[in-house]
């Protein structure tokens, strides 16, 4: 009897055991998770001691409700977006208030009959235009939240004004209390482990590019694998694919950009961001990158059929087209790694300059090759892969000159031991010396300087 | 003297004027909008009634002020919003009101020195937890504002309890007034031109795929037209091309979606939408068009360059592609009317039959053509175009699969007059009859019963 009744609470326990798991689970993937929320818990408290102290509820008396309220709805994840709520709401509310107290005495001189039409149609007006005001895209936007706090302000002032008789002290108390509740907000959220807006979005871009760098780095590879091949991977032990699917993010990622940007806006500096830096930038940058994401988005469909055919034509590009993914990609983890360290993205002209050369061969491979020599519909889809990888090479290169002048903007460091940009002596392609039945179809020959006075010769293989 | 004057109050007058033009087109843009901010008005006004009226007055107090406060944040622009803000906060008072005073009856028991603590630890526990469960994206989706009420209500309730003596009438007061508050934005919004987040989202979807369709009805025109002919049609009349970028926004449209599909779900039935309308299947639509419009992203880069060659290859190739480009527009034009209308996607169906129909003739033109004629560079290019073209016809036909499932889930009405599928009978391509040089390079023959006891041949020239 013992083991059915265990069998029967296990199963009941299923569920919170997944629920605990998914909470386990939040709480690894970004522990400041869990600090936000003891953040938000320390706020309160501190808050509620208006009411637990007395010389402190004296003062305050039952106004200290708003120094909680404000905490709750202005405490937010990233310090920007607390600082931008707390701004917001501080500033609205001495607006409003003021507004409130003008419309109140100016309903007074209308007599005590009339009072409270005048009212009632002064806050109608005013509550319908600043509703409207919500909707002009710059206001919604910045301060969204401040005209919403000012319709609130304004009615409750003008309102309650009729019937409260020191109006004016009523105010000052409120005003205290939602001035406590937002400082309090700012200053833990600044001082206590911040979550900074700004690094997020450095970090998201920084992500995003390394995501779409593995995709072309392994996307040679895994296009000239051969179906043969493909089965018996899979047969013995299933290589990790996550790479080739990591990049469909980029794809959704422009209003999380946006709202970062905005929260980033009204941050201080802090660590290596100046107060103005330049985030407009990092937007553009990531626009082009869901640009380059989009031809990801083309590409993939071919990976899933894969080249079926172990021609002639599949061969001769198999190299250079490889060498224009892969370079492509290390370009763009180069340039991840330049953002990441704020230092000029130097190392990545080279492998762009490599990239362009794959791009130059693998045209000339198609003008040598193709008089006649294959079936047509068997290497359309080749061929389309080799202009599509043409394009993202295109992109690449804009993200680059993006990159720069980032770098320009934010005076991103150069490194001693490099020179601004690797100064290119030579590049060409030779034929292969080795034997001809080599898979790698040609060897690119790069000779440049790496430091004042020296020469480095690069060579590498497709 | 005068006319500076004047010239100078013009000047200062510009921005001012600037915000009265824009002002005006987002009235006009969606008139909606203004109806919205006078409802908002109208709301707050009404619920102020409690302060103007003396008998109201006198049974909720200053506690009125939670009823203003209620109507500010939660009357939103859609009725699935309000509704869901509403029912959110009414439920998350109740019960965190509930909670807040069964911990103020188990701190009493601690004795007056311990209580005060002993509510700070409770409250700092459960804020720290509610807070963390915001992260969790089933109840971030659907009930964040309601959290955010509960961690607001449970520290008022427990906090304020600690000072005020008859808890239970103050309680008692608040949740009257909120439940006052809420149910005006409800009834007004849902009552009073009502703004249906299922609706919007339904005419979004359709307006999306009436833009992809544009776009590929447009494109083969415009990438087949030489060099010379759009010189000639800039220098004449300028022609409205911005059926080519307008697809653009159906990229970045996925939260849009997603809220509205979100707000869509707490919606009583109205109009032709049940109450349980599949909107999730909205939400597969709108992915799939995504995918599509991904591909028009690697297209529109073709459209810049266009194909500067008039070469045989390019003038066999032309008339199936334009053929299968304008089908695939005609049919997600065909798809959208169908979801505008309720009714089953049967004409689409014909359609698509003649898209296929046009990818084969490509094929065998290709097949056909291509042994050693031309220059392969040049006609990398249309391949590439090709190609595209037919992943886009691909996922048409999948965005058709999933507008059929819709119809089922939904029960659109069928046609009276069509029966359920366009039953094609027999289809093939022909050789042209007319003269040689003629552009059109084929003739499409389909043969379908579009009535019981009667058959059409449609014929089609490309």
């Amino acid at each position: 009897m013992e083991i059915p009744l265990k069998a029967s609470l296990l199963k009941m326990n299923a569920p919170i055991v997944d629920l605990v798991k998914k909470i386990k689970k939040l709480g690894k993937e970004d522990p400041r998770r869990i600090m936000h929320s003891f953040k938000v818990a320390l706020a309160i408290t501190l808050v509620s001691m208006v009411y637990y102290l007395r010389p402190l509820y004296k003062g305050m008396g039952e106004a200290g409700i708003w120094a909680i309220l404000t905490v709750v709805v202005v405490f937010e994840y990233t310090a920007g977006a607390t600082l931008c709520k707390g701004m917001n709401r501080g500033l609205a509310t001495l607006l409003a208030g003021a507004l409130g107290l003008g419309a109140e005495y100016f309903a007074r001189i209308f007599g005590p009959k009339a009072e409270s039409i005048v009212l009632g149609c002064l806050v109608f007006l005013l509550v319908a235009a600043a509703t409207f005001s919500r909707f002009i895209p710059h206001i919604k936007k910045r301060y969204d939240y401040g005209v919403l706090i000012f319709i609130l302000t304004f009615s409750l002032v003008a309102v309650s004004g009729y019937r409260v008789e020191n109006i004016m002290e009523l105010a000052h108390q409120r005003l205290s209390t939602i001035i406590l509740g937002g400082a309090t907000c700012i200053i833990i959220s600044i001082c206590v482990c911040p979550v900074w807006a700004g690094e997020d979005l450095h970090v998201l871009i920084v992500s995003n590019m390394e995501k779409l760098a593995s995709f072309l780095e392994g996307f040679g590879g895994e296009i000239f694998q051969l179906p043969l091949e493909v089965e018996s991977a899979d047969g013995s032990n299933e290589p990790d694919k996550s790479f080739l699917g990591a990049y469909k993010s980029v794809l959704n990622s422009k209003a999380m950009e946006e709202s970062l940007a905005n929260f980033a806006w009204w941050e201080p500096g802090h660590g290596k961001f100046r107060f103005s830096h330049p985030w407009k930038q990092y937007l553009k940058i990531g626009a082009l990158m869901r640009q380059c994401a989009y031809h990801f988005e083309s590409l993939n469909g071919y990976l899933d059929a894969r080249f079926q055919t172990s021609s002639e034509f599949r061969k001769r590009v198999q190299g250079p087209c490889t060498t224009m993914s892969s370079e492509a990609g290390k370009a763009l983890k180069e340039l991840a790694l330049s953002i990441k360290a704020f230092s000029y993205p130097s190392n990545s002209a080279m492998n762009i300059q490599i990239c362009k050369k794959a791009v130059d061969e693998v045209n000339s491979t198609l003008q040598a090759s193709m008089v006649g020599e294959c079936d047509i519909l068997e290497i359309i889809p080749i061929i389309t892969v080799i202009s599509i990888l043409n394009d993202i090479v295109k992109c690449v290169e804009t993200i680059f000159e993006a990159i720069e002048e980032l770098s320009e903007q934010a005076n991103f460091k150069k490194s001693p031991h490099e020179p601004e940009k690797p100064q290119i002596l030579h590049g060409g392609v030779v034929a292969p010396v080795g034997d001809k039945e080599d898979d790698s179809g040609f060897v690119t020959v790069i000779i440049h300087k790496i430091a004042p006075q020296s020469l480095e010769i690069q060579t590498l293989r497709g």
